[in-house]
């Protein structure tokens, strides 16, 4: 379960070490994306650019952040699926037009991409990459050549555009963001002493040093330049959908979406699965790292102890060999190693963010007995898995989805668990503490998708 | 605060990818040392060897354990202080003596380090490492010329060394593996179908698919070879007193110490911390990682309701570039930033595991409040740091050590904190379960060294 | 003095390790660009490319050519001017277009490369990079959506263009490989069993097992495909003027441009030299690579001794650490050394290629003259600089051309020879055995630039 | 056919860049050594390290440099048979030692290393390497422990050693280079502004901006230090006997050993040929690199005209993937091109240093048969090998050697060549000037060994 991508903005006054600024965001939202990574900086018109497939912390040494100078930067984490993870689709993307450079960084997915790059294409296109924001900066390149406002280019080319979008764009003297009208992904502004920065989640913003203003709007436009920072609405109806499976699992706990705490609708998930699948049980463990905070919520709710039920070694990332079939087990409890101590003799709830396929929540069910649980009691603080998602989830094909395959009752015998419960999908906006309104997009497990996001898809 | 480093060995009687388990017990270890590591595996009798700078994952790709093929090896993490940080010195030791090869992996610090070298050097060898192992390799060595027994020299060798050992000797068709007469650090065995393994920490026989059998034994050498696992005692008397900083601080959660649960013994130091040093609050969290079980612990015991208060950034390694003088404020909030909705206007019990300088302290409460903590009462999981370890870990000088310069009021003021609690000295035997036994050694607390341990130190 | 470029590309009616091939080719013409290389392989119709910045032995491991599985492939090495030293402007290009993939690989420069990237951008193009070929699969792409026939398109495109290119495309099915009306680069063609390759030079057929069958004809396209080869003339006037200092200079000695050896042209320049400029000596020596052909010439033609007058240490690189300002002199001798016991007492004629500001020239004098040598007299194998090239080769300004500032003697004065000739410009023609006929560019030299080929210059 | 190592070493008197020196000496001792490198700085009694597998160009950057000051460094290149290239056995060799630390760098091989290694294992002695020089430092360090001076310990550590040995021993104050009373690797002195340097080779004096003193006399110990260079002849007979083959191959063109120009004495080998093999033919050509030399003293005598026959490629490395079965041949083309329009329809001579297996020489007379010579006169500027070296050259087994199996009727068959010489082992002295004295060890021409060289061979 992956989301393709975060970005980060920054846009100061006066000279400055954008690139470090950027760099730290970057690390901030490291979570959103470890395939590739870049930084692309303005020097008075010039964009240099460095990136590479790799973690931040191995793609930029001192060397390289000393090598970019500027005062207006944007950067970008990328996650992608097998196919197209090549360096080339590394972003930002710097592109060379009728007035310039420019780059962008994007996150989330376009619905109508290939209908975009088809009619590009028929008119002579050439692209240098597979990503949805040469199609973008093709069509800016394009509206440009109509108008001397980049705003203008912008709000045109995005006329054309259906799906997910929180785009930064950098011109020779502009940082333009814009979050797509139904506002799938977060995008949010903050201040520091002689500028601005935008990025995908809060989290960034204290990272970089940044205090946090607001969250851009769905359908808005944000320039930031020498004037400072203006506002406009693009051509289009907002229809508000932020997608709810950042709450859930995506964004980091200290971060805050569209007013919303991610920590505190995680701890509200755990208290409504607690009230809506109660359980009789000695302990509340998560699955770390996003299990852990519905499970404080859960025990908060339900009395039962908070306990902690497994150590997860986060030093093991990309570079780890995969281990032969023979020790796969061996492998996921190097990965994630239930405390015995804890454990043993124990009726235990645990909770988790989601079951996709399942098998890997029937091996560490297993882990847990094995270690000596009595009975496991799984909660799940999201709705299951039903439908695909088309802005930028990488959810598996329905016919690897469990939860399509299988009714509960098949699931719960499927993975060993004594009990299974989902969080009811009707309490979502209670989740996110907006019981009464329907402002987030749950189409991977309502299949409701927004009116109007997939006009044009492909 | 940091140990010096993590071995691991394995003996199988039959074909196996020794370096791939070694490589998963490493990888479990990892937390005990991060500056170098290795792995040497003994193809009957000829010892290859690959070790180098850095972190597992990024020291050995899948060529490397290719090319170790082998049915004994070792493995070694590690860590040092800045002025031994150089290649040279990264362990296993491999050896070329009298009898073919032998490989060393050594845990701890031997207390007269500077006493045997000069012995040694005045009858002319040469030293290729500032390590201790190879003092160790020198002495087996010599009194390998007098027996036919590699088990015998080893026992002679360690006549002559005092201080903290937990020691592997893999020679021509056997691994040795030796915990010093006190115990210091910790060393245990697990089962494999084929064979044996043995690790610093049980968390590694977890991660290497090994049943754990037991502890090995203060002053106790263990052989593992084709006759299977035979067990002698050192021609010295033991002494138990493994260090009680492991308990606190190095081993992982879910590590079982000299039949002690690690994660127990931190939510017992916890309650203990909530009877001796109760607080009025609205929360109690914990500082990541060593903090969290302690404040599971503290909030059991008082009540409190339990909390995440930070979202530890895991990406941040040894490539990260430092900070600008400006941004050191941001770059502690880049590793460990407070989550805001679960502070802002709280009374927070905030546990760690120990003030050494105080300045982090004092820079992780300024962030608590800036986050709208309105008091933040701390509360330290043990007795303050006063004297020097001379077995393995790396505590700055006294006169950096804060509680050795100031009051604990002073220090409360220092750090910015509402209160400040340390755990009793007097309780550690309760925190280890073990409340009538002297079966620790808290040196660094009480600068009550074990009788004997410092006899030849330099 | 660099050229900019080597191309290489194969194509084969049966699976074959083309990118083994290819890498060899590449090999062979690493001295026509040693800052970025890169190889494409179509594997029917999906390309996948790998390119970097430096060399091939670098740039290539066997995991990557594995990677690169095919039947058809183009390669290319690049030398650039800093500016545009970096890794996006690597070839080959890989686009993507209506029709699926292509690749392009070019050898030359434009002429009117503004003018033609000017409109593109008018019509809202995009380029990724800052090289020629990107404009060329421009014209290509837009060519493409009104014919079915890749040659039309590039037929269509070539007419757009001015300037040298020895360009080869790989599409879905085809290798199509065309050089300039003027035949400003080489091309050539050699014949595998199983097909095809083409290369810039007949070296680099002989590296790859290839025989060679014919140059490709100045305005000639070629088609390769599973028809085999056909051939074709573009739609414009073809007037051959090949670039005279591939003989002098860029070209390796073993290979054959239009039919004429160019060890040969290099030996008669050195013959020529001996009549137009003959000297008293004791030896001949030439300085390495070029000058030794040349100086073996003159040896021949006036009778004076041949003598091998420096080592030169092949084992410096791109990677070589710049010397401080006092090591300047000594870094010289430590790429060419004099051999003293030569050149001693001696009277020696020095040939060597070119000179460009005079200073290296100097230095090497200098050299000679501190090794021990009476008399330095310099016959250069070519005329002297005086014009800008427009078409690939990498002249310094006229400011910077010593010829342009100073008389020859003056020059002679300032390199500190005893005597110095230049090469006739009115017996290049000699030079390449075609005394009577006009065929080649030497516009460097004269001035005098082919008729049209700079008509659309920016 | 390979030499093991070159060394350098510098002392100044005064604060100055000797890492970069060392850098640019070990490049112009490149050839004699490629598999690993390394330079040893000492910083007032601390010595610095860096070195690693590869080219001198590859293993170090600006900032390795940067961070090995001092006014005292030794440098190594290693050349080795494959099963001991491992990083352990990089030299220099640094070692800690009663007295501090010191450094080794040895060309050469001891004949009875196994003897001593023994000898000092059945002590206790452990050693970290499998090299020659680990034996010196022990040596060295048990004499030092009995005096106070080092000259003396090496002294005395040298009279138990036999065979090749051209070291440099850097301790705390001093630089002390030695030639074993054989002579058989060259050594020699050079003057800096401020301070002395010692070289495998001339040429990297030359490389270092030194001046030529003298060459180290077999026998001779030369200690640099705050008095200035001083001389002492070590406590054994010398029986100067240097090998006669770097001459013939090892050494550089533009070096001088022992008086005689290497270049010289390959010319006079050409010349010598010439009068024993004369041969009917049209041109004379070499085999670059060490035949070149040859090949134009051959010419000289003959009065047959030189030419250049081959192109070599020497872009070519250690990282050139080898070809598969199918490209052999091709991949010899790539490194070694013959230059048809030179050969063709010729009658060659073609002089080539060695031939030891024939397997080469029969494809390079393949090459040019191929590529239209009419004949191909094989000539050699040495005699047959015969016997094996037991001082540091890396002759194949007896049983590989072609000319110890067959007649030279029978490899001349077997190679394919028209005719073939082999110089006359009587006439080395002439090659090398000295006509009527035997100052040379040819013992792998002659079996003739140095009296007393291998006395005590293993």
């Amino acid at each position: 379960m992956h989301e393709e991508c975060g970005v980060f903005g920054i846009y100061c006054t006066s000279e400055y070490l954008v690139a470090d600024v950027v760099y730290s965001g970057l690390f901030a939202l490291q979570h959103r994306g470890q395939e590739s990574c870049g930084i692309a900086v303005n020097d008075q018109g010039t964009v240099r650019v460095h990136k590479d497939m790799g973690l931040v912390g191995d793609v930029f040494s001192r060397a390289h952040l000393d090598r970019l100078p500027g005062r207006i930067a944007v950067g970008h984490v990328r996650y992608s699926t097998t196919g197209q993870s090549v360096r080339e689709n590394a972003q930002p993307l710097v592109s060379h037009y009728q007035k310039g450079q420019m780059a962008l960084a994007h996150n989330g997915n376009l619905s109508n991409t290939d209908t975009l790059r088809r009619a590009l294409e028929a008119e002579g296109a050439i692209f240098s990459t597979t990503i949805d924001s040469e199609i973008i900066a093709y069509l800016i390149a394009r509206g440009r050549t109509k108008t001397n406002h980049m705003e203008d280019a912008v709000m045109e080319a995005l006329l054309k555009v259906t799906g997910a979008y929180s785009l930064l764009v950098m011109s020779r003297g502009k940082l333009i963001a814009v979050r797509d009208p139904f506002g799938f992904r977060p995008l949010c502004i903050g201040k520091l002493e002689n500028g601005y920065v935008v990025a995908s989640e809060s989290c960034a913003l204290d990272a970089a040093g940044a205090v946090f203003i607001r969250d851009v709007k769905p359908g808005e436009m944000i320039t930031l330049d020498r004037r400072g920072l203006t506002s406009a609405m693009l051509n289009q109806p907002a229809a508000p959908h932020p997608c709810i499976f950042e709450y859930i699992y995506f964004a980091r706990s200290d971060s805050q979406i569209d007013g919303v705490s991610v920590h505190q609708a995680r701890l509200r998930a755990g208290r409504l699965l607690a009230a809506q699948h109660p359980a009789s049980a000695d302990l509340v463990i998560g699955v770390p790292e996003s299990g852990i905070d519905a499970a404080i919520g859960y025990s908060q709710a339900s009395g039962i102890p908070y306990g902690k039920g497994f150590v997860k070694n986060t030093y093991i990332g990309r570079t780890f060999i995969q281990p032969t079939q023979d020790q796969r087990e061996s492998a996921l409890r190097l990965k994630l190693n239930p405390i015995r101590a804890v454990i043993a003799g124990k009726r235990l709830v645990m909770i988790d963010d989601s079951i996709v396929r399942g098998t890997t929540s029937a091996r560490i069910i297993r882990l847990l007995k094995d270690a000596g649980a009595s009975q496991v009691h799984v909660r799940i603080s999201a709705p299951p898995f039903m439908w695909p998602c088309y802005f930028g989830t990488d959810i598996p094909s329905q016919k690897q989805l469990i939860a399509r395959q299988k009714s509960q009752k098949e699931i719960c015998a499927e993975i060993g668990a004594d009990s299974l419960g989902f969080l009811d999908q009707s309490s979502l906006g209670e989740m996110i503490g907006m019981p009464d309104q329907r402002f987030y997009c749950d189409a991977c497990f309502s299949g409701d998708y927004p009116r109007g996001s997939l006009e044009n898809t492909d």
